[in-house]
């Protein structure tokens, strides 16, 4: 298993990419790759990349190509996040596609034709980068879709699936060594008014990726350092393969992104959170990689995040490594231990296209229970899509 | 009669303040001054000043002094514009304000203290660089509480002329030999339904401003190369000095920002355009200065503009001197001719507070009518509020 983080730049938070620190940045890569971590994720922000829709930055781009060369230089391996998209809960749209401007960001031609140039651009920039793993295309960008959205693109599931599948075309087409994946959240799989629905997280991209997050649906559920929690990753991994294996496709699963939020764990509790929730992880079949949000909490003196988002990182906002570090630390030591034999019994799931299918797999709900009661029991069962579905 | 440009820096437009070319802006600024202008007005990026409510970049600050110092090694006097906000279509606000973080950007009490502590800074920066003359608040900024506007910020005209006072306030605080002020399109003037109303533009800032466009309203009613258009600018100003003088204020006129939209006159004629509307504007009594819309045209590599924006500049793209650039530089030389006195007789409007005042001055009414056609007689009337409102 391939252990990584996602790279939150200390102090700066992504508001340094207008003027890129690259001694900051070593130290901070320096010290991620110290703890045992072999990849990072980075984020440069959309505006900046392509500030307007016929103008991507070429200094920009240079920007991004630095990070990933410090990143090289420590020993670190890069995906580099197109489409920023949204970040810890601010939306950062080009201006281009705002306002005045307001354009659907899935469908309107011009803009996706924008969008797959900006892939393109980077992919050529990137082939050829010794430290560059590939692109994912947009960190949660399906959130801009999402029913909850103050302003929602609206687009049907087919409209949804083209736009992934023109985004990794892009990518592959101009960084064909590339490992190139589709980023979103668990609406993805549990909002059953979603456009994106859960084959777009089967068919687009090289690897499945899963985001983890206790805050949406299992934290409110269960309450505070509840022993379950540390399973939800694991959950969603298996979720996703066993749709996977319905619809015939055989991918690495990444768990791309996983951290430990403050509003339902305990500060004592989290770097057991961690442990728990990497082991649980490993467990499942085709795993190929973690990817821990985040590398550095957001400073204090920034204001108006979420609560929860300002202590989500392994090191502290002054770069001291937390006791969660340390633990993520022990975790890589023993990354590449051998794992029990994925088990033979199952639990029934519907086919994803079934209705009701993203209700029923809630990790509110009776399936969820019964998977994590028989893990509990020792005697662990897989989720498999039914036969009859 | 001072007279400058609004500075649209050539080539990178507003995007370039993301790395500072100071070469190139020399280059421009040398050439503005070269064609006889006095002064520049400059426009940084709120989002890069301010990228978070409590970060105020300083390295971004130092960006704006070194534009004005720049501009002061040419010869220029600056106004630096604060809040943007809005430009040329594209809204800029900080992601701080957007999305899931969506704030009233006049009433919020975080905010409207956030952009103080900006205008502050600014402010402090400012104070001592022989070249810096004041700060601008923001550029048509009251366009985000426009009912026309896709998600207008809803506020009452009392919290309006607050918010105008607090800024104009804090930019005082912290550069007291500064000359402040408000900026508005006219809106402010002529859409009853707007929550900034005359009387901001009035009371609020050390000059009365007026932005004068022929595409609002003049150049739909009269069409392409009407010889009236070019009264418009000198309409708007008298109509805010009657206005001002109704309320017992007295205070020099800033005609801030005025242009030649190539949709409503054909290039051959801006060129006149200029001309005359310069002409027009010097025959009002306490006009101090005119700064004209814009430098440079916006390259047409830079999609999505509007089509009357990529043609506004003096300069072409490539830094060419353009017609309407020479006819600049002629009225440069006679800037300073003695005026005719004001005009005796007068043509009566109404009180700014009395109902329906904004919609029966608009310059497709009667009131506009009457004024143009004595002005064209040769017996020009001046605009004054009538003694029984």
């Amino acid at each position: 298993m391939r252990l990584g983080v996602n790279y939150v730049p200390r102090g700066s938070w992504f508001y340094g990419w207008t003027r890129l620190d690259r001694a900051a940045i070593r130290d901070d890569l320096a010290a991620i790759a110290e703890i045992g971590a072999d990849h990072v994720r980075i984020f440069p922000l959309w505006a900046l990349l392509q500030p307007n829709r016929s103008f991507i930055d070429p200094a920009a781009i240079d920007d991004v190509l630095a990070v990933v060369d410090e990143a090289g230089r420590a020993g670190l391996t890069v995906t580099v996040d197109a489409l920023q998209g949204h970040l810890s809960s601010y939306d950062f749209l080009p201006s281009w596609v705002l306002s005045w401007h307001r354009r659907n960001i899935f469908t309107d031609p011009d803009v996706v034709a924008a969008e797959e140039e900006l892939i393109r651009t980077l992919g050529r920039a990137l082939d050829g980068h010794e430290a560059a793993e590939g692109i994912s295309v947009g960190n949660e960008i399906i959130q801009f879709a999402a029913p909850r959205h103050p302003h929602p693109c609206t687009l049907t599931s087919e409209q949804a699936r083209e736009w992934g599948e023109r985004m990794i075309a892009a990518a592959k087409e101009t960084f064909p060594q590339g490992r190139h994946t589709v980023s979103f959240d668990d609406d993805l799989l549990f909002d059953p008014d979603h456009p994106f629905t859960p084959d777009v997280g089967i068919h687009c991209g090289d690897l499945i990726t899963v985001h983890s997050w206790i805050f949406g649906r299992l934290g409110p559920a269960l309450g505070v350092d509840h022993p379950r929690l540390a399973l939800l990753a694991r959950y969603l991994l298996e979720l996703q393969a066993a749709w996977a294996s319905a619809e015939g496709v055989s991918k690495p699963l990444w768990l791309q992104e996983v951290g430990a939020p403050l509003t339902y764990l305990s500060a004592e509790a989290a770097p057991e959170f961690l442990t728990h929730t990497l082991e649980a992880a490993r467990a499942v079949d085709g795993l190929e990689a973690v990817t821990w949000w985040c590398s550095h909490d957001v400073s204090r003196t920034l204001a108006d995040f979420p609560v929860v988002e300002y202590d989500l990182g392994l090191f502290d906002a002054d770069g001291n490594l937390k006791p969660i570090g340390r633990a993520f630390s022990e975790a890589a030591a023993r990354k590449d231990e051998a794992t029990p034999p994925p088990p033979n019994d199952t639990i029934a799931i519907p086919g994803l296209r079934q209705d009701g299918a993203r209700e029923s797999v809630r990790p509110d709900g009776p399936i969820f229970d019964a998977w994590a009661s028989a893990i509990e029991a020792g005697q662990p069962r897989r989720l498999a899509v039914k036969e009859d579905a």
